[in-house]
């Protein structure tokens, strides 16, 4: 039971999630599919142009073997989980696979045919592939005689990579903080802290995950960021490209000053921004602010995501959440969907989808 | 392990915690704090002035009895878990009570004489009485030959209670409900509807538990509330009274117009409120607005404890969370301290204390 609790990510499956595959599935299952999702989780920022999936093999006693996608060019999930046996049988074990198993040869030859000579009897796969040229492997292993079962669960992690070949552009997720009452920082600009200490921490966490960060050239020019995606310790090893977005001239003093660095990139406008990374292989891009540039991105229909940190805390007065000129009666509200809760320290984040 | 699930109130104990004192003193402890916790909700709204208390009796096996505080006057929960005995021994059982066991003869006689005579071996008490008139339970079970432990949990149901011993009036509840942007209306001043429908149901089940709901005068000529608590199937047994604050004349065709119902008060100012409040036993009670009362509430130091209901939605625009004239730079921020988090539906419930 205590591999089920929900202490290693923000994308994990809720305890209920869980207990239904178990009632339904087995005890093993539930363990089974929540040690794939952890899978993914792990890999997630370093996968794209691939999906960050996550896979686990399991026999009647428990999970024997994971695996995350590698990087471009390297093995799927189920390939490594099936090399992480290192030398173990592979005959008769089950497989829980968070995407469908992809059909198709790219530059790895396709899991579905893998896992089918790997001997493996059961696969239960928790999302299907959108990517019309994946699909397919869940049937191919059906004809086969592998038993397949899909268990339709909402995979948080793979979200931005299904989105992005939805759209054909990289997933745009906005970030902010505010007050209860929708102020980014006081009259005179200082926003230092809104939110404490773990929301902090997982704000660097989640910048680790991402393929690109981008901030409008007005932020920087203001607080110079670093963007980096760091711990107390020191810098995380998967690092996002930065990305500014604007016409203002950022001199080189500052930390995303022209040509410093081959991971800094600027571009003047949100879409040529979004083309460039799409072509460099990013799938999954936050944009941090400011609220200009956030304003653009909703105004251009752009924001898939948000990431709402909601800090427990009154300024009554300061800069608003959004430059939107407003509503002027109920039925103008702006809505969004729940996707997923998670409190962190005194803060709460929410993370929205379109509704 | 399914009975320890928070499905059934705000202010059940979390799962960690339960599971830390599973750890600590065994499972069946656990389940019996749980349960008193849940039948201590389960009278929240009609036990003032004394404490919503709850209690459960249990052995080795599990639970075999639970009790909560009766209406004033009538038996405190330890009382009616040993009356729910229903004539089964209580010999060498085990108690677990939400509060310390009261040891003072009121209208009703002292729970601790009652636990010793009936035979309880072991007692485990979860928060402290601040009340000196009550206090010393512990200490008389102890020197008796009873096993006591304290817990020391924070248990939600207690807070208000505990807060009015200590200020000597009502605990005060403000609950809003606002956007990410903090805009409680929109322009036009129309609000139906900010949340959905679970957490305005919830609302309903939270008058239900308190003893006073307090509105503006301003309130009631704009909106002309009803403020019962009601299902959708018809209204909650226990109705809260209901307070107009203000002195702004309601005319009788309002719902809250002047003497229409004994159950509906009026006062020209906070302060007169509360006084008269206390006089009458209410030591919980929840303020649903406007902006103004609120903002007087604040201005008056009054404010304990904040509901707060946040809808994953933008305004852009329109009426203001409060009416304080603001910060004007980060060192001037309000904080509140985070005392429980509830999703309900879309929108997060945020239970906030003074920090």
């Amino acid at each position: 039971m205590s591999t089920w609790q929900p202490d290693n990510g923000a994308h994990i499956l809720s305890f209920h999630t869980l207990e239904r595959i178990g009632r339904e599935h087995g005890a093993v299952v539930a363990q089974a599919v929540s040690a794939a999702v952890t899978a993914g989780d792990a890999v997630k920022g370093t996968t794209s142009p691939n999906p960050p999936v996550g896979a686990s093999l399991f026999d009647d006693q428990g999970v024997v073997s994971t695996g995350g996608t590698s990087p471009a060019g390297g093995p799927h999930a189920e390939i490594n989980a099936l090399r992480n046996l290192a030398g173990r049988p592979s005959e008769g074990l089950s497989a829980a696979v968070t995407l469908e198993p992809c059909n198709h040869t790219g530059r790895t030859g396709p899991c579905s045919h893998a896992l089918l000579e790997a001997g493996v009897r059961r696969v239960f796969y928790l999302s299907a592939d959108e990517n019309p040229q994946a699909q397919g492997g869940a049937e191919f292993l059906r004809e086969h005689g592998v038993e397949v079962y899909f268990l339709d669960l909402p995979v948080q992690t793979l979200l931005p990579w299904k989105k992005a070949i939805e759209k054909g552009r990289p997933a745009v997720t906005v970030k902010w903080a505010h007050t209860l009452d929708g102020f980014i920082a006081a009259p005179d600009g200082t926003s230092q802290w809104i939110t404490g200490e773990r929301a902090r921490r997982f704000v660097h966490r989640d910048r680790s995950q991402r393929d690109a960060i981008l901030v409008g050239t007005g932020t920087v020019l203001t607080d110079d960021p670093q963007l980096t995606a760091r711990t107390a310790t020191g810098p995380y090893e998967n690092q996002p490209l930065r990305v500014v977005v604007g016409t203002r001239y950022i001199p080189e003093s500052f930390h995303l000053g022209a040509s410093r660095d081959p991971n800094i990139l600027s571009f003047a406008s949100i879409e040529a921004a979004l083309s460039e990374l799409w072509e460099r292989g990013a799938r999954d891009v936050l944009v941090e602010g400011g609220a200009g540039l956030i304003t653009s991105f909703f105004e251009a229909g752009l924001v898939d995501f948000i990431h709402d940190y909601t800090a427990p805390k009154l300024l009554g007065a300061g800069i608003a959440l959004t430059g939107w000129p407003g509503a002027r009666t109920m039925a103008d509200i702006k809505e969004f969907r729940r996707l997923g809760t998670r409190v962190l320290g005194e803060d709460v984040l929410s993370i929205l989808g379109q509704s």
